[in-house]
């Protein structure tokens, strides 16, 4: 045995605390220390023993965030020491998140560690709104894709090419949503696919608006992190939780004008 | 209020009952009747009341399943009794299940439902196999699709075209990978390309061989429920807990040969 610590990588889900998985809970309640996103809800922080050291390295917009190098570098050092050293990164470690270098900085270490899944936003947003992100008569595929400019290096960049018949889900879409929408349109996504913009998904705060790609750049700046789905089954969303913000958008066969003024909710 | 009863689209996770979510549990525990799919295992059924009528309407390959209609109906008429109705799901409801027919089944009977999501197959297996699905540096796009001609329409079948510099996770690929081999080369897939077939993941009987796309079709025929992942971040895998099939996946200017004999393990 090593007489080192151990490190756990653990997604806290989309939100919601209820939406930790039992395995997340058990682990937090056995961490001595603690490095956690911005993301992350006081309500699953306080599930922490009284003891354990927090340390809050969340990178959100517009503020100033720690360093990747500089949690790598508290992740190995406190695992050094012998402690139980927990990673909570918002949804899943292993989707959009710099999991993946945290692992590999750890096993360069000699550390051991552990990956405990989440929720990831997408399902936790999808469940929310009631749009099933695969459904046998209109989407076989999911890709999931990040609007993040700084998550990609050249090599790992967004596709050329999306497939048709899928359900996209961007996350990390940035506040102006015009370059999504070029992105989209420039990848063979249809104008008029509709699409759901929904912030603080599976929280208390969550607002979900339904359009179509050719009016994503004119949708409002919202709070909050949010996640952008596109695709036919956005057109199977719960109508009592979303609002429509163009009239023409439940008309599928009239083609949106681009000069259109937006109408007021349909329900 | 209405005098009927709720309907619950729950997911039961990957397969480690520690995977289910809080809430997962919390609304088992307040179940009258569960229709449960075959992959949800044992462990996670004794959270349920010892009043709670168990229905298995599970649908796995070689065995008669409950048709989706029945389903359905034994949805909707429970919650029409005013009882508590969960159909209980592997992964997450929404992805490659059929919860969106039986979402719309329970609203058209006006019921009202709730969906639970769940880590899905993939992230249980990458958490596993520790894969991270994204990264910066290799691949910014998670791409799920199935391998079951059986879920997709022909409006939603397979994308004729995948994106490069994604990692791709195949649900459902059958137990004979020649045609997955086909349809990934056919959609520009390089057949050199690393991939991990994983089967039982989270699950004491979890199984991991890595292999490379043009070496699928020659892959063993593994028991239980698998799922491949193919992209460049197979090469992260943690190597212990792996298999390699043949000699070569490790040395990647070396062209895969059809014709070269399975090598034994590299490690």
């Amino acid at each position: 045995m090593s007489p080192s610590g151990k490190a756990f990588l653990v997604g806290a889900g989309p939100g919601d605390p209820e939406l930790l998985t039992i395995k997340a809970a058990r682990v937090l309640r056995s961490a001595d220390v603690v490095l956690h996103d911005e993301l992350v809800g006081q309500e699953i922080l306080r599930l922490l023993p009284a003891s354990a050291r927090l340390i809050n390295v969340g990178k959100r917009c517009g503020k100033r965030s720690t360093p990747q190098e500089e949690i790598n570098r508290l992740l190995v050092q406190n695992a050094l020491l012998g402690l139980v050293v927990v990673r909570l990164k918002g949804g899943d470690p292993f989707i959009f998140g710099r999991g993946g270098e945290e692992l590999e900085a750890l096993r360069q270490a000699g550390i051991e560690v552990e990956i405990v899944p989440g929720v990831t936003a997408a399902l936790g947003a999808a469940a929310s709104v009631q749009v099933p992100l695969t459904h046998r008569n209109l989407s076989s595929t999911l890709v999931l894709l990040t609007g993040s400019s700084r998550y990609c290096s050249p090599l790992a960049g967004w596709p050329d090419r999306l497939p048709s018949n899928a359900t996209l889900v961007v996350y990390m879409p940035g506040h102006e949503l015009a370059g999504l929408q070029t992105r989209l349109v420039d990848a063979g996504v249809s104008p008029e696919m509709p699409c759901a913009i929904i912030s603080g998904a599976t929280s208390e705060s969550e607002h979900v608006d339904v359009t179509t790609v050719s009016h994503l750049a004119r949708s409002g700046s919202l709070g909050g992190p949010r996640l952008v789905v596109i695709g036919e089954v956005v057109r199977l969303a719960d109508r009592k939780n979303l609002r429509e913000q163009f009239r023409e958008f439940s008309i599928p066969e009239d083609h949106a004008q681009p000069d259109v003024v937006p109408g007021e909710s349909e329900e």
